[in-house]
């Protein structure tokens, strides 16, 4: 169990990256443009958990429509579990509303499910599930 | 260098505390009414990093303004640095805006600074520096 990172909208890569280099002592450690998901991140490795700075690449990308809606900042966390599957399984029969009832394949190909804000005092919670290789 | 805990505003403890326990698998780790910020915080411990979710214990609280005016939700993150005052002054070289420009006592009795919202993409940053005994 770890925090996998920190999701963080900004308007512009170029300006936010600035503070966070000084925070964090050096320049982000991988810097790419998904296009799937129609953003650019800065990611930046803290410990064991990374912060991602995320700059929507279109106009009609959610994360777009989200930074519209409730203007930058932090945007989702992710937590790292050891059985995906079970924990939704889990999540389900306590109530708690999902919004992947099963595990899809995200980033790096890992497992990912996304739980409902609307039950978790309106924060976005990702669940990733590392791959052990 | 890690991330030190994510504050996450709730409205009621007694609701957010259930669908966190069940993606960490436990209960918090405490539990406890910190006076000087009228707030009571359920922590969990994830990892390296803490989870604590906080809610107002009254209505003049700097937390119950923040939920009546932006809602529940994620409200702050905190990074461990090495060398807090060396940091903040590397920041304010920068043209970054800081909230506290020299460290002070925070929980614990260990030295934090906050950085201001405006210049970090609207996230609430605090800075910690751990004790090393």
């Amino acid at each position: 169990m770890k925090i996998h990172h920190i999701g963080i909208a900004v308007e512009s890569l170029e300006a936010a990256r600035r503070p966070f280099e000084k925070m964090l002592g050096r320049p982000p450690d991988s810097e790419e443009v998904v296009e799937e998901q129609k953003v650019r991140v800065a990611m930046f490795r803290v410990g064991e958990s990374r912060v991602e700075l995320l700059e929507a690449t279109a106009e009609d990308s959610p994360l777009a429509r989200s930074i519209a809606k409730r203007g930058q900042g932090l945007h989702h966390i992710a937590l790292a579990v050891e059985d995906l599957a079970g924990t939704l399984r889990e999540l389900a029969n306590a109530g708690v509303r999902l919004i992947d009832r099963e595990p899809r394949r995200g980033a790096g190909n890992e497992l990912v499910a996304f739980v409902h804000p609307g039950s978790t005092a309106g924060v976005l919670i990702e669940l990733v599930e590392e791959k052990h290789n």
